[in-house]
């Protein structure tokens, strides 16, 4: 992504043409999204998502309760492999058919758990039709205060720093990362949990750090990280902090 | 903080009292509520929130609309001073407060904008009373996501690292932060502006960052750095990308 993907000036564009929307759904509890989030999904006439191929789309289970019985779906068949090609291939057959709705003057909501731009699927979306289409992004509540929420456990305080670290950096590069910082966030765990532990363990931090599994959910899951599971899902977190800055 | 101060085990409360509940509200706009922060507004007896000694209340204006002739309000006169020490008594006053409307049984609602656990200041109340009360958090759309939704600029994808700073830090340890960084948000610009701009230009990154003011609110600035003010309100902040990592 560079700077010449903002859109700072409003382009123009043909009055016909419909609006696409990425809209934040938040970590999971429907009632976490937002009410611009729930007003859009309510009067949509066409909704978008990824799913897991075949599989079942977490974004769609937060707003299943409103949308539309008469509203079409397009579903984004996602899948989870380790070469980029096949996902790209789903979004771009994804963005298509976006484009389709979009051009016959249909606004289009695409849902995203969490918010749109934090490591959300709706990128995918956006960086192939933004630069042809009106696009609103919808914000919403991330997994990171969600789990912090959860935990009880505050993220950032006055001039405290705060890194996110997807868990699939490299042994090495999480080390240093987390060495020279305040509060950590380490996104998606999943089967990068023994060595994500481990890092954490070499430093000395381990009781320090949380694991929060679902946030919000009725399957949540918070414990101190000597007490986390060997495999973690994909939705799960740690959360580590040094306390460097006392903060009452 | 400390890991000490995670509350992963529930602790006997007497029946008789009130909960604590730190809502967040999201970054301005009204509808970036969420359903279940507008709904415990909605419905409250006593709400708490802080304001500038003597001036308004920025979380009490996003909530307006949802609370009741007849609710009672805590108000925290939070004086912006460098010292501690009286925001620190304002903490301890308002802790006390609100402490009395839960001993007799009130629920109280506390509104913060943004999300509490993320430089927010529901983390001084959270402090003095969650050992001794039953606290809830819930999380809100934070203004970092808000305001990469203004500016139609993607925070982070897959396996980017994501630094937020803010921006009172020294002029060194910003740029060492940003130089190892991808992904940064600085926060808090106001009076640091000329500092930031200084660092951010000796890294030759000028071009690659957006500023952004009062995100969501109808008085909302999205410019690039180069065109922004020499003096910054509070809420405002920088967001600056690298793009490292390709996100198509």
């Amino acid at each position: 992504m560079t700077i010449d993907d903002v859109r700072l000036t409003p382009r123009p564009h043909p009055p016909s043409q419909g609006k696409l929307y990425g809209v934040g759904l938040g970590p999971g509890a429907a009632d976490l999204m937002t009410l611009r989030a729930a007003r859009l999904i309510e009067n949509a006439s066409v909704v978008a998502y990824p799913a897991l191929a075949g599989g079942d789309s977490f974004a769609r289970s937060i707003a299943a309760d409103l949308i539309a019985a008469t509203c079409r779906e397009i579903v984004m068949d996602v899948p989870m492999t380790v070469e980029r090609a096949p996902a790209q291939a789903a979004y771009d057959k994804g963005a298509a058919d976006i484009a389709a709705a979009l051009d016959a003057g249909e606004d289009v909501i695409c849902l995203c758990e969490g918010d749109p731009f934090f490591y959300g699927s709706f990128m995918y979306v956006f960086a192939r039709l933004s630069d042809k289409y009106r696009v609103e992004v919808v914000p919403g509540v991330t997994s990171i205060t969600a789990c912090a929420a959860s935990a009880g456990m505050p993220l950032a305080a006055r001039n405290e720093r705060l890194t996110v670290l997807p868990g699939p950096l490299p042994e090495d590069e999480l080390r240093a990362r987390i060495d020279g910082a305040e509060s950590v966030v380490i996104m998606k765990v999943g089967r990068h949990m023994a060595k994500i532990r481990s890092v954490i363990e070499v430093l000395g931090l381990t009781d320090r750090a949380v694991y929060v599994e679902r946030a919000t959910l009725p399957q949540e899951v918070v414990v101190p990280l000597a007490d986390a599971p060997e495999i973690a899902p994909y939705f799960s977190m740690i959360l580590l902090t040094k306390g460097a800055d006392p903060w009452l």
